[in-house]
């Protein structure tokens, strides 16, 4: 296979940033600084004609005065000194920008509009390819690439196309709290150049990526993504959050990203229609996400549920079904078993299974849980050991009183300890069974094709 | 107006604890020591014929062996002693007792709903009316009446009438954590005497409840709870939560509580016809209970959100026009006033106003926010203050890695801070959206009545 034209960007051998500083909160900083703290191995290159050192490192001048060569160049410097510096750059030899600069298009007015042409037009006569602007670039982090300190070092299998800066590094650093670690992630903004179809179609090749999430604001050509989206999402699973999806949010878009948002309707088919994944939160996109990462394919609907008393079990067997999820009733075979160890409750418990009936000391519902495991008329169990497992860990707000409540601690433990058995959780039943009724239907949908 | 009968029964002036027992994990233990650890004021006593002293108190054999008056009962025995039971406290003149014990007709087996249907029948008898059977009962913290040491002993102005008993305890719970704390609740189980008519009429009327939560799995007479509902929801705002809403959570509440589900279109239909408030999980429950027990009333739908960069101005756009609210473009007025006073992006920011979009340091986006705090064009606001203002403080799981990080206290000290100005905050835009449409939803139905 031909390697993908973004393979060499996303691993440039020398990177220059172009509005480097030292001013603490200036984005010239913190891209500088990021690939410093991060360890990116290649030469790094601050630019700034006002400094002859940043953060202990010799500046240039100009992009023209580096001495190596210069695979990648971030951007950070005001609107109107773009067109100059793609012509340095030309000179240069460079292959991408990222243009962490902004106020273009999106601003809604014309001159702005007009000079984010020219510069697509000048960038395409130089063979300079461009990713932004109007958006924070890459995080790569097992090559020491990163556009935040607040985004973790650790490197995973996941990968992230975000069309917002914000939206992505709040996904990255809450997918780790779940466990999930992206292997790369980038955010592209107004998608001057490289658009949603190039990451995806560079995402669904790469070996180290075993599941993409996506939130887009606008799609630039419907067909193609289509097409690009139905491939990607036969090899890997596709997760998509849609954002400007009412009148209010369609134009927070424009405002945004400069995207067109399109009809939400044709959109949501279309992702669905491809056999990928789509959803309306945040949460719930780290929620599929986990799902994903962490266990087997499930591959059917029909779910066992433990964990509570009685009232729990009531509410999570209507979450459960209202997010499309069989609960079967608990089958003859479990219920036979059950008397023939003796259990007095045989004929009462059901699925959910309530925890607070209680039998002999030696044997409790929790038994129940264990049949559940092995029986084949289950295909997943929200709660303990064997079948795709996941485990509702309530995590309710806090008042300042809690926040070194003991129970707090214990909650935090459990977590990981239930990451490092490779079991998702979830705050509420409700998050975990639309998760995973949403993971068994990509499953389903894929199956079928 | 004439005294509700349950006046008297919510105000006891004796307790007895019929199975209390000093054995630590059990109900006669937790009954007994809940009444002495919040302080409960009138006569307490201990009844279990095994023992002469119970936490230091002196235990009595039978009930008719008391030398005071009892008011109240709380039985903590086995379902075959119940009878019994009822003919002792009929000598002693006995007004009322809460049945924690369990195993009637919610096991689904014929002798036990025939055990249930004497227990009644005595009862009706003697003239002593019942809370339950297999429920948790009373929670009146100003009384010193708990039945969980987990509950808070801090009153407030929330009743809460709840089927289960887990329920009513995981509400009352983290209720608190949002600042909501209730003046009384019930936990009432199989509702065989007193059931959710009975304590949706009294809290109507108490002076101390100002608005009133429900969990219900079963409604007894539909026509009389329209009535008994129609009322309460006239004064009072009534946010209620069915469980049992499909085919496997009605299979669970005949199992819990014996009760028959009913069709959920029937009963979300009653409940928004009577002008109550209806909810499908306990976080949105709790979270519409914020937006009330803190909030002026909201009086229309037209909302201003500012909060985050431009993908959270997107998202919030979108979620709080699909929870109902109107987004509204920021009125010619207000950008007429930041154009005169000289601001550089008057023409292109909105609402959502993202708070990326920078201008001269001496203006900046908030400002907007304070100019649609007084702008008569918006209803209530998402983020600062004068409007409803609903805080979003994002709550995101943590691992255990994350739990003392400062962030995290942080965010604990900031929620307190708000509650204390009256602030309800809320974990995401999401759920500050359908929160603050269904409250502004049950103001405009009262409204038109």
């Amino acid at each position: 296979m031909a390697k993908h034209e973004l393979e060499d960007i996303f691993n440039p051998r020398s990177i220059a940033v172009v509005g480097a500083s030292e001013k603490r909160g200036m984005s010239g900083r913190q891209f500088f600084e990021g690939l410093i703290e991060y360890g990116y191995q290649g030469d790094v290159y601050p630019v700034n004609p006002n400094h002859s050192e940043i953060l202990g490192r010799k500046a240039y001048a100009d992009i023209t005065d580096i001495p190596g060569t210069v695979d990648y160049v971030i951007s950070s410097i005001p609107a109107p000194y773009v067109l100059d510096l793609v012509e340095c750059c030309s000179q240069k030899g460079v292959k991408a920008i990222h243009f962490f600069t902004a106020r273009f298009s999106e601003t809604g007015r014309p001159e702005a509009a007009q000079l984010e042409r020219e510069l697509l037009k000048t960038t395409r006569q130089k063979g300079i390819r461009i990713i932004g602007p109007n958006c924070m670039g890459m995080y790569h982090p097992s090559k020491g690439i990163s556009f935040s300190d607040a985004l973790p070092k650790e490197s995973g299998s996941a990968g992230l196309i975000s069309q917002s800066g914000q939206i992505a590094e709040e996904l990255s650093r809450y997918a780790a709290l779940r466990g999930v670690y992206f292997n790369k992630a980038v955010s592209y903004g107004n998608a001057l150049d490289f658009n949603e179809c190039d990451f995806l179609d560079y995402f669904a090749q790469d070996p180290d990526i075993s599941i993409i999430l996506m939130y887009i604001e606008g799609i630039k050509d419907g067909d193609k993504f289509f097409k690009k989206l139905q491939r990607a999402a036969r090899v890997k699973p596709v997760v998509i959050m849609k954002g400007g999806r009412g009148k209010s949010g369609s134009r927070a878009v424009a405002s945004h990203t400069a995207s067109m948002a399109g009809s939400l309707e044709i959109i949501e088919g279309l992702i669905r229609q491809a056999g990928a994944v789509s959803t309306s939160s945040l949460e719930e996109l780290i929620d599929i996400a986990a799902c994903f990462y962490h266990l087997p394919p499930i591959t059917g609907f029909r779910v066992g549920v433990g964990g509570g008393g009685g009232g729990a079990s009531v509410l999570s067997a209507d979450q459960c079904e209202e997010a499309g999820l069989d609960v079967i009733p608990l089958p003859d075979e479990i219920k036979n078993k059950l008397r023939e160890k003796g259990s007095s409750i045989w004929d009462w418990i059901g699925n959910p299974v309530d925890m607070s009936i209680r039998d002999r000391a030696d044997f409790m519902p929790g038994h129940v849980l264990e049949l559940m495991a092995v029986d084949p008329h289950f295909d997943l169990l929200i709660a303990i050991i064997d079948k795709p497992i996941l485990a509702v860990l309530p995590d309710k707000a806090m008042g300042a009183d809690n926040y070194d409540h003991w129970s707090w601690k214990t909650l935090c433990e459990m977590r990981t300890l239930l990451l490092k058995q490779g079991i998702p959780f979830f705050p509420t039943i409700k998050r975990a069974a639309v998760a995973a009724y949403k993971a068994a239907e990509y499953c389903a949908l894929k199956d079928r094709k």
